[in-house]
């Protein structure tokens, strides 16, 4: 049996380290760009267009286009929302393009384009992205998107969970220090995840800008079985079995 | 009473996120340039001249310096000895000025610059270490060398022993997702630190170059009460009650 390669880059300021070329990336914000994105397919979005820079945004805006865009937790002015999954309802984004801007998720996804694929990973899809992780046979890196170029807790234990099941299902092995200590925090937090994910930073900082009524859904299980994957810079749903 | 702000750092390319303006910095590379420090100053040393370019160690050479040099844990065919603990006995070092040249550890002290003091950390001199910073009432951070820009495991764990020590003498607090992270990794590690230890990455890359006889001694707490202290970019011996 053919054993894939399993690695953790737990800072964009660290993926210079990594070579994705081949692999599967799989990017976690889950505070809160990968539980939005994820939420915003699972309602019905056609496809989000991600854009790092305001001016960008703000262009789509004027021709037309469903804007997210949020700076540090803040709407953006000319926005129609921001980054909360809660803002993307069925009933205004279903069947629509929307542009996507946010503080840190969209710049990520450029730093993955030699990738064989680049998909989204929160704890909203964990058991379906995991089981296609599996059938792929590929090498896979988990992306963790921190916090403005730092580590961030509660995209490394979502990296660990990820991590866990992968290496359990013996398809995988990791000499990779950052996966093992994912996989070790993983095993900490899970025994109570609403309160370890409490001490994390940026939900501090959710916190005080009034931005935290997403957590507790940020990290449940399995709300969803869709998978979004970049494909020409553009988040879609992957197509698979 | 004044409470202090403890963060951890947990590889140089996350360093340039933080500002070590007039804290405490500790460089923490348990395998090996931090032990190898701390025993070189136990085992007599005067002081240790870190460079970062090979041919710098080779001009030192010349001009009749001992010289400790090495990349990749190969020692170079110039010097004297390389990065191992065990190289730096009292009988080839005691009074002497030594230049020392590693892959990672020197480049990093040269980042932190502008701090308050720049100390060496290990489990070597955790005791004396954590009862000298928690005197000086200044910010503290914890900088983790890691391997080649990214994380390693036994530089973090050594990172949340001394988090653990700080936190708990409650002159410290941290908001900080690494601290907290390299505390719950000390935690799970310190029931069996051998144990743990040997499935860190660097601990394997050691080991097939059969460098790895001194790991024991590397995760042994408290053999020396000496604080290695850069001064001028020079490393020097803490004068310290």
């Amino acid at each position: 049996m053919e054993i894939f390669k399993l690695e953790t880059c737990l800072s964009p300021s660290m993926f210079h380290r990594y070579d994705c070329e081949g692999k599967i990336v799989v990017i976690i914000d889950v505070f809160r760009a990968s539980s939005a994105i994820c939420t915003a397919f699972h309602n019905g979005a056609a496809e989000l267009i991600p854009v790092t820079q305001v001016e960008e945004a703000r262009e789509y805006k004027r021709k037309g286009f469903l804007v997210a865009a949020e700076r540090d937790g803040f709407v953006l002015d000319f926005a129609d929302f921001g980054n909360s999954p809660f803002n993307f309802t069925p009933e205004k984004i279903e069947g629509k393009r929307i542009v996507y801007s946010t503080t840190n998720g969209t710049q990520i996804i450029q730093l993955t384009k030699k990738s064989f694929r680049t998909v989204i990973g929160s704890f909203l899809n964990i058991s379906a992205l995991t089981k296609w992780i599996s059938g792929e046979k590929k090498d896979v890196i988990l992306f963790c998107a921190g916090w403005k170029g730092n580590f961030s807790l509660e995209d490394t234990i979502c990296a660990g969970a990820f991590a866990s099941r992968l290496l359990e299902s013996k398809l995988y092995n990791t000499i990779c220090d950052s996966t093992l200590a994912s996989v070790d925090l993983w095993k900490t937090a899970e025994k109570n995840l609403s309160k370890y994910i409490d001490k994390a930073a940026q939900r501090n900082r959710l916190r005080e800008k009034g931005l935290d009524d997403c957590i507790e859904f940020c990290i449940t299980h399995d709300f969803t079985n869709i998978i979004p994957v970049v494909e020409d810079g553009i988040l879609k749903i992957l197509k698979h079995s």
